[in-house]
């Protein structure tokens, strides 16, 4: 079996921003989508890991986009597993046109956790060799992601987590964090730029009710960070959005 | 050609709420998107309407929902234009089962506006008759929206909308404004009981940057209404959600 899934996608009606460009947060859920039908087709998808009380959770996530699919564009997203070390694994994607021609790319860390203990598994010690035989050592030219600082004290907005905001494990989607800070650290920003690279980093999980405190750092106008921390102060969620002209 | 555009779907990873069931906003948005393909494929959709001037407008939506598709599942959603009266058409919907057992049905009311006078065209004057030929006088078992009144006078709630909140015509999507109540008229409710109609009406578009306040009115345990108002009180958007067991 192939160890790369790639699968066409459109830009289609209801799925654009302002612009006529593929939304973040659509493409955000693409990604995620892709992931889980090349985990569940390699027999370590949500079915298969549930069945055994375990559950994936997204560590970090980093999008980086030259250039948006546009509204009526065919485009191709790819993903595969380089690599895991320890409790986590990598995951990458490519965002492509239909010719093949990249728009960008992604990287995510991912955790397998036990359900009931919440630990991480150590992935190095599945039985088998674990997910070995699926690795594809490619990479992409995406930078790791970094430490993420926002020093903000007073929050910017606050939220609660409401019943759209749920995925299917009762806990706020992780792409809908990423449109929370997009939307905060705009709107004046979306009048000449444009989000390229989204960093995301997941500390915590957030459930319908909770009230989520936005901390925003504009670092300069071409990057500004969020941090989101529960009503008691955790944290759950940072991003280092970097925008590029339009 | 058909004068009933019929597409299939399925629940994928990603777009099902806490309990696996499809979420509202992923079903609304697919509603949209299908009558927009309907539409398109009969020389009467987003393009074909822009290049003379035009767009049109959503003014209400009923959605009813016997049951939500769960998640791996196919579903089947359909659509049509049963009918036309001076500015405003109706356009029908429903989701079946793969087999075409019916899961529910919608039912909308649109404008066509001129993009520079913001009025509606009469469309019993348009010429050649206009969309008379893709007339399908076929009903849907749901009951015809009525007035939604929302009497409270303190919101429950202030939004700002947001980049992610927006739709191609810069606009706060037609959806957003249902997931932006149902999630109002939570938490609680969502531990025993589900959204089984929705009912909502537009009355003005808001922008990104724009301050929306949130007025919740609990009905009955079973029935709560929400109405979205400008910063400045004019109304945007006035929904009424019946809930059912879940």
């Amino acid at each position: 079996m192939n160890r790369t899934l790639t699968l066409n996608y459109c830009v289609e009606p209801f799925s654009e921003d302002h612009t006529g460009s593929l939304r973040w947060g659509v493409l955000g859920n693409l990604l995620l989508r892709t992931a889980s039908l090349h985990a569940a087709a390699h027999g370590f998808g949500y079915d298969d890991m549930i069945r055994t009380g375990h559950v994936w959770v997204l560590s970090r996530l980093v999008i980086e986009m030259d250039r948006m699919p546009r509204t009526g564009e065919t485009f191709r997203l790819s993903t595969w597993v380089p690599s895991f070390y320890r409790q986590f694994t990598d995951r990458l994607y490519t965002v492509a046109t239909a010719q093949g021609q990249p728009l960008g790319h992604a990287r995510s860390v991912w955790a397998l956790i036990d359900t009931q203990t919440r630990r991480p598994l150590n992935l190095e010690n599945l039985p088998g060799g674990g997910f070995t035989s699926v690795l594809e050592p490619r990479s992409v030219p995406v930078a790791p992601p970094g430490r993420i600082h926002v020093d903000t004290t007073t929050p910017a907005r606050t939220l609660t987590a409401g019943y759209c905001d749920l995925d299917i494990n009762g806990h706020v989607n992780s792409i809908r964090y990423i449109e929370m800070a997009l939307d905060l650290l705009g709107p004046e920003r979306y009048d000449t730029l444009r989000p390229q690279r989204v960093e995301a980093a997941y500390a915590a999980e957030a459930c319908m009710g909770d009230r989520l405190c936005l901390f925003r750092q504009d670092n300069s106008p071409a990057e500004g960070a969020v941090e989101i921390r529960s009503a008691d102060g955790r944290s759950l969620f940072k991003t280092l959005v970097a925008f590029a002209p339009l």
